[in-house]
């Protein structure tokens, strides 16, 4: 019989932990009901966010296991290597996650831009005090 | 006959927009199935992650409203304004949205910790070559 599988594999499961989620250093991250999780990508060299994406547990492993970024597109439903058409990769520096382990930080070097608008970063919006948007850059 | 309210009340429906979501200067925030957008807060000082958490249209109009940081609480159920309790309020100095206007980043001034756990940032463990994590700070 083969063993239950869960959305984590191949990250340990949270509920396996012994220890308060925020102080253990076993890596069990937390997949939504939608089987995702949130990443963040920021710039190595400034620390700007660069773009918000998501990933499954497979773009996660895959993510570390490469040292590039994948993720998961939600709306083509299929894993997706960062800059794989347009050549603007994410090599990963590192990987942070949060106190309840239900985000990623990867901290990388992007080759171009990361936003497909051909903006360095996809958050080139400032809300307005009128609620209105004004691009930045 | 009341009008027919949408998830994004009191902002404009992305349904609406006559122009791509990428360019328009209409800010439409694009809230999940759930009701929910992702805020990532940064520090105004550092450009470091503070943390991400989650904002109904509730939020983020109070948000906008107050200048201080209030999300919604997915475990609660409940919508919190950031150090209510704790005193760590955040005061948001900027408000930017990206590409497809489904997250916003907070550039926040940020009153003591933002992670409940004491510590600066929600981030600080590193997920390690052998696939643990290792505190950073």
């Amino acid at each position: 019989m083969v063993a239950h599988m869960t959305v984590n594999a191949p990250f340990a499961d949270p509920k396996s932990l012994n220890e308060p989620v925020e102080e253990t250093t076993r890596f069990a991250p937390k997949f939504g009901a939608d089987g995702l999780i949130t990443a963040v990508a920021t710039d190595a060299e400034t620390g700007q966010i660069l773009m918000l994406a998501h990933m499954n547990a497979e773009a996660l492993a895959k993510t570390i296991k490469t040292g590039e970024a994948w993720y998961w597109s939600r709306s083509r439903g299929e894993l997706w290597r960062k800059g794989g058409t347009s050549g603007h990769v994410q090599r990963v520096v590192e990987i942070r996650t949060d106190c309840d382990q239900d985000a990623v930080e990867l901290v990388v070097e992007q080759t171009g831009p990361a936003c497909h608008t051909g903006r360095r970063s996809c958050f080139y919006r400032t809300v307005t005090s009128a609620g209105d948007l004004k691009i930045r850059d």
